[in-house]
């Protein structure tokens, strides 16, 4: 935080002045024709197709203010946007933010959390472009994401065949192990609970995956088997998966023996960690940084190590 | 509400199924080449390039239940964002739409609030074409419109030039006077309580000014007078305008006597009823359906009939 910045609530400060000092902490890529502002953003959008997701985040909800800092909110809230462009194969351009706060919350929270979505956008050359904010009791987060497919076709969830190997990139099980960690009052092992504060994904392997001819592809947010299980459906598949094809780290294990769990639940149903899998034809050599964990099969359904998965649920966000 | 659709709350019928009765009612216009259902939508940008807009609409900030039905609540919402686009001089090709409502919500509410996103996005062609839903306390809906240029330059609030004509493109102070007559229990004037309910933006005319060649356009959703002030700020110019060249309607002049008011406070500093002000060059005839109301002048500010004005600001969101 900077020394300007105000020291009292954003209602002290009132909305013009607040969108100033937010759109003053946001450099605005190549990508963006028209920055924060106007009535809307004007993006760059070169192959004529433009690919778009949305997420509502809520505070106690999706995230606790005692248990992250804005800019760790603003980090894991751009990276899950992010990572739903890179699934596609896009590569991300911008993203526009809502955000609703009560009046009394500190200047300096709504800039640090501006720093967190844009530090983010950095990690993949987008920018943050624009916006809109109101109060309400709550912090409130709604972001949105666009990329471009350079020229790709979009790698949806529907295209899996029979035949096809199944590969992730990036780490599963870690932000819901660090999750588990912080909710038993713990704050180690470190690595676990930066993997929840403040996701990795593999950004670069979606582009990379759609180029090398990925069939289907979706990133890990609801969990692993669920994520696969959503591939299946749409492509009417089987896909098979295989426990000791999955990197299981020391940490994971620790954990699991400390909270006496079993750290592959945290592998195959966690969700956040925003990993990729995608499916690919089997003669296609996996780019580097994917591990081959199963394959895709006739039938219907996601098999782990033959047999249906009967760990947790995924996350069904009313259940 | 169709007969298929379950009586109880989105939360017995869980996030995926609520999904699946949402989609099933979403038909998928022209510019949407992939719709809901995977990690992202893919939407034309033909011209290459995208005008994006997001706002947040919060129970009891934005709209209240007992006030709107849900459907209304939905139409408004869109109407909002696809004004946005417009006064860019665009034409809007989607919606994505986050929403956040508590589990007894009833599906019947989800499913009227999209109908009425869905119909708003009728009226310009545009599609609903993907989304997001959480659980949270309080019913909460993320909308981010995307359109077209159609290979036009964006019209934004920063071009006004001393000498242009100020105009004026649909009613203004209506859904503010609608509001006034809600909030002291009343249900008429009908047709001012509908503009509340149901703004009506004229949604052809931000591109038939942008092709006019319009030097600066905003939409009016915090008040005339103060989104004027917008365009001043940005141009660098003063705009004066004129009492006599605002269209004063019976309605309006009934009410503000009724309610010991002056309606032209509500013309001057009513917002939500998604008007257009644009500024023209001085030789361009105003398209149909634009009227007159000043000029743009060497200065800064706003005048109205050649004074600062002193009725009440416009909107703060945190004010």
């Amino acid at each position: 935080v900077d020394e300007q910045v105000p020291a009292g609530g954003i209602g002290e400060l009132g909305e013009f002045a607040l969108i100033a000092a937010v759109t003053k902490r946001l450099p605005q890529g190549g990508a963006v024709l028209l920055g924060p502002g106007d009535d809307a953003a004007v993006l760059r959008a070169p192959d004529g197709r433009v690919v778009a997701s949305t997420d509502l985040l809520l505070e106690n909800r999706h995230f606790r203010r005692n248990w992250s800092s804005a800019y760790d909110i603003g980090r894991r809230g751009a990276a899950a946007n992010l990572a739903d462009i890179v699934a596609m194969g896009a590569v991300p351009t911008a993203l526009l933010v809502g955000l609703a706060a009560p009046a009394d919350l500190p200047v300096s929270w709504v800039l640090e959390l501006v720093d967190g979505l844009r530090d983010e956008c950095l990690v993949v050359s987008a920018s943050v472009a624009g916006g809109d904010v109101s109060s309400g009791d709550l912090v409130t987060v709604a972001i949105t994401a666009l990329g471009d497919l350079q020229g790709r076709p979009a790698v949806t969830r529907a295209g899996a065949r029979p035949g096809d190997q199944v590969v992730l990139a990036g780490r599963v099980g870690w932000a819901a192990a660090g999750l588990a960690v912080l909710a038993r009052g713990f704050r180690s092992p470190r690595v676990l609970v930066e993997a929840h504060r403040r996701p990795d994904p593999p950004y670069a392997l979606g582009p990379t995956l759609a180029a090398a001819g990925a069939t289907a592809m979706c990133d890990v947010s609801d969990g692993l088997v669920q994520d696969l299980g959503h591939i299946a459906r749409a492509s009417g598949v089987c896909i098979e998966i295989h426990r000791s094809a999955l990197h299981m780290t020391d940490a994971l294990r620790d954990v699991g023996n400390a909270l006496n769990a079993d750290p592959y639940d945290w592998v195959l149903a966690g969700g956040d960690d925003h990993a990729l899998v995608a499916t690919l034809p089997a003669d296609v050599e996996p780019p580097v940084g994917c591990v081959v964990i199963g394959a895709v099969t006739d039938g219907s359904g996601v098999l782990v190590d033959d047999r249906a998965y009967g760990g947790p649920g995924g996350h069904d966000h009313f259940r």
